[in-house]
C-alpha cells in the first residue's frame, strides 16, 4: 500500500498475513476494531484456532473528540514506534514488543496485550500491583538515565532529540497542563459545583508563578528521553506484569515530568476514593496501598537512578562529589511541580480521569475534586523547597483528613 | 559544481562571477586567500577598479591547527549561513549580509567588512568603540529573545531548535570550556609559570560542583538560539560600526553563554592591560573604560531585553509578575557563570588570547594569567548568587589591586 489511509478490518487483516512469523500462512483470521475512538485505530487481530494474536495501531490523521480538526500529524505515529524500540533496549520486559513499523501507512504492529488491563481500571476496582512500584521505578530509572547526557554518547544524544522533536504533541502539553487551566479558556470543564475553584486557579498568582517556572522546563529543559504522557492510562497490568504504552507524547524534556505524571495518577485515585464511604475499611487500606505504592515507586527510581549513575556515568565532571544528590534533589522537586500540574489539570480541563469522572454521588464526587486540587495546588507550590518523598505523602494525607 | 571540493584561487574568481548583480560581467576580479588556515577558506575577492568586494567563506573538513584529523562535518557551514540569516533578520545592520549559501561546497558568499578591524585587535591596541556595548546589547537582546519560547511560536521554535543541532561544535565547547581545564588533559596548554593554578583547578571540587551545574545547562538548556562563540575575535568592528560574524557554533542552549562570552572577553582584556606598566596612566582609564564597557553592555541587553518581553511576549503565563524580574536574575547568574568559565580556559586550555599572549615581559604575562583566573574562579564560585553586574566589576577591580 503506497499512499496513506486509514485501514478496513479486512485490509488490516491481509496487513497482519503479510509479516512473517507472526501468523500461519493458512490461518482463519479475525479482527476486531478496538480503538477508543480518539487518535488512533487499534485494530485486535487474532487466529482464534491458534490462540496467537497481534495489534495494529495505525494514526490517524485528526483528533475526532475535539470535534474541530486539530492537524496532528501523522510524525506521531513514527514517534510512538522509535520510542517503544528504544525504551524496548532499555527494559524489554516492560513495553510490548515492536515487529514493525510502517512509514506511510502510521502503522505499528506489535504485541498483544489483551491479559493484561489498563492499570486505570484496575486501581479503581482497586486490584493490588505489587510488582508495579519496582517495575515502573525501573523504568523511569532506566529510561531517564539512559536517554540522558549522563548514560549515552553526548553527540548522540543530540541526533536523539533532533528525532525526537515532536511539536503537536508538546503544544497540547502546553495548552492543556501548563495554561488552560490558569485562566479562563474554553477548553476547561468542570462541575459547576466546583466553579469557585475553577476561579481561584484562575487568579491565584503565586500558583501561577511556580507553573510559569514548570512550563519553562518543560520548554526547555531537555534532559532526557520522556514517555511524555505517562499517566495510568498508558500502562497496562496484571499482577504479574507491567507494560508501559502510547509513547506518542515523547519528546526530550525534564525527567520530573514522567515521574510526576505516574504519582499524579495514583494521586487522583488516592482522591477518587472519596466515592467510598469513610466508614468502609478498605477505603483507608487502599489509599495506605496507594500511598506505599507512591513512596515505594521514588524510592526504586532513586535506587535504580544512583546505581546507574555510580556504575556508568559518562560524563566526567558529573561525577564531583555532590552532584549526585543536588542533581536527585532537584529531580524530585520537579517532581513535585509537575505531578501538582498533571492533578489540577485533570480536574478543570479538557481531560479528565475516570478515577474521578466515574464517582456516582455528587457530593462524594465533588469532595475527590476538592481534594485533587488541595493536594495538586499544594504541590506546585511547595516543589521548589521539596526535600523528601515523605512530603509529598505528608501533602496528601492532610489534605485527605 | 557538483561535488564538494575545496575552491582554488581562480574557482573562487569564476564562482563569484557567476553571482548576478555582485561584479559587473567584463570586471577584471583578484583573490586573496585570507583565512587564518584553521577551519575554513576565505577568499576575499575583489574588483580593484570599482572598489567593490566580497566574502566566500568555505568549510574545510578538517581541522588544520590540531594535526589530526577532527573530522568536522560541513554541516557546521550550513549552520553558520542559516544563523547569519536569523540574525539579520533581527539586527540587518549588526552582521554581514549574506548573498548566497552554496550547500554542496559549504560556501557562504557574503559581504565584505575589510574596513573593519577585528574587535580582540583593537581592544589590545586601546582603541575606544563608543558604540558597541549598545550594538552588542542590542545584538543580544533581539537574538536571544526573538528566538527563544517568549519571542516566537513556540512549535516553529521547536523546529529550529532541530535545525541547529550541532553536535560537532558543541563537543568542542564541552570539552574546551566545561571538562579538560579541570584535570590534567592533554589538551591543556599553559605556561610552566602557572603550573600551580593549573594544579589548583584540577583539584578544587567545589569549582567542579559550579562547573558541573554550568556544562549541565550548556547540554541541556535549549534556553535560545545563541553564536555560541561570541568572543571578540567575533567581531569586527569601526567607530560607527559593529558586526558579529562567525556562527558557526550556532545551537539552542542558555543564554547566559553568549552574554558571558563578551563579557569574559573584555575582563581578559582587562587582565592583558598588566602588559602595561602600572605607572601608565592610560592603563587605568583603559581598564575604566573595559568595566563601564561591561556594565553598559549588560544595562542595554536587560534594558532591551525587558523592553521586548513587555511589548511582544508569546507565553501568556510568563507574563505573570514577577516571573521576569526572576527570569532575568536567572540570566544574570548563567552570565556570571559562563563568563568565568570562558575566561578559565583561555589561560590553561587549547585556546588562549592574544589579549595575554602577546605580552613580552614573561613577569607581567604571568600577572595577566593569574589575574584572569583569580576573576574566573569568582566569577564561576560566586554565580548562584550573584544579583547585579556591579558584583562582577567589583570582583575584577579587587583582583586587580
Amino acid at each position: 500500500m503506497t499512499q496513506y489511509h486509514p485501514l478496513t478490518e479486512q485490509e488490516a487483516i491481509e496487513y497482519a498475513k503479510s509479516i512473517p512469523g507472526l501468523f500461519q500462512a493458512d490461518a482463519a483470521l479475525s479482527s476486531r476494531e478496538i480503538g477508543d475512538g480518539n487518535l488512533n485505530l487499534v485494530f485486535h487481530i487474532s487466529d482464534p484456532a491458534a490462540g496467537t494474536s497481534i495489534i495494529l495501531k495505525q494514526a490517524l490523521p485528526y483528533a475526532k473528540v475535539v470535534g474541530e480538526s486539530w492537524p496532528l500529524s501523522l510524525d506521531r505515529s513514527r514517534i510512538e514506534s522509535e520510542a517503544l524500540q528504544i525504551e524496548g533496549e532499555l527494559c524489554p520486559d516492560l513495553v510490548p514488543r515492536v515487529y514493525r513499523y510502517d512509514t506511510i501507512l502510521a502503522l505499528t504492529v506489535m504485541e498483544d496485550l489483551s491479559d493484561h488491563i489498563i492499570m486505570r481500571k484496575g486501581l479503581i476496582e482497586r486490584r493490588v500491583y505489587p510488582r508495579f512500584a519496582g517495575d515502573i521505578g525501573r523504568f523511569l530509572a532506566r529510561t531517564l538515565f539512559h536517554t540522558s547526557d549522563l548514560g549515552m554518547n553526548q553527540q548522540a544524544k543530540k541526533l536523539r532529540l533532533q528525532q525526537f522533536i515532536n511539536p503537536d504533541l508538546c503544544k497540547i502539553t502546553e495548552d492543556l497542563i501548563f495554561d488552560h487551566p490558569y485562566t479562563n479558556a474554553d477548553t476547561n470543564n468542570f462541575d459547576e459545583a466546583i466553579q469557585d475553584e475553577a476561579e481561584a486557579l484562575w487568579n491565584d498568582q503565586e500558583l501561577h508563578l511556580e507553573v510559569a517556572r514548570l512550563r519553562q522546563g518543560f520548554l526547555t529543559n531537555a534532559q532526557a528521553l520522556l514517555h511524555g504522557d505517562l499517566h495510568t492510562g498508558s500502562i497496562f497490568v496484571t499482577e504479574h506484569s507491567t507494560k508501559v504504552i502510547d509513547p506518542e507524547f515523547a519528546y526530550y524534556g525534564p525527567m520530573g515530568f514522567d515521574i510526576g505524571a505516574v504519582l499524579a495518577n495514583l494521586l487522583l485515585n488516592f482522591a477518587g476514593q472519596e466515592g467510598w464511604s469513610p466508614d468502609n475499611a478498605s477505603r483507608s487500606e487502599y489509599r495506605r496501598y496507594l500511598l506505599q505504592t507512591v513512596k515505594d515507586v521514588w524510592a526504586t527510581f532513586e535506587r535504580e537512578f544512583r546505581s546507574l549513575w555510580n556504575e556508568g556515568c559518562v560524563d566526567r565532571i558529573s561525577r564531583t562529589p555532590g552532584f549526585q544528590d543536588e542533581y536527585v534533589r532537584q529531580l524530585l522537586r520537579d517532581t513535585f511541580g509537575y505531578a501538582g500540574c498533571k492533578m489540577v489539570r485533570r480536574i478543570v480541563g479538557l481531560a479528565h480521569v475516570a478515577d474521578i469522572d466515574t464517582i456516582a454521588e455528587p457530593a462524594a464526587k465533588e469532595r475527590a475534586q476538592r481534594l485533587s486540587l488541595a493536594i495538586g495546588k499544594a504541590l506546585i507550590k511547595h516543589h521548589r523547597n521539596a526535600a523528601s518523598i515523605d512530603e509529598l505523602i505528608d501533602i496528601a494525607v492532610k489534605a485527605a483528613e
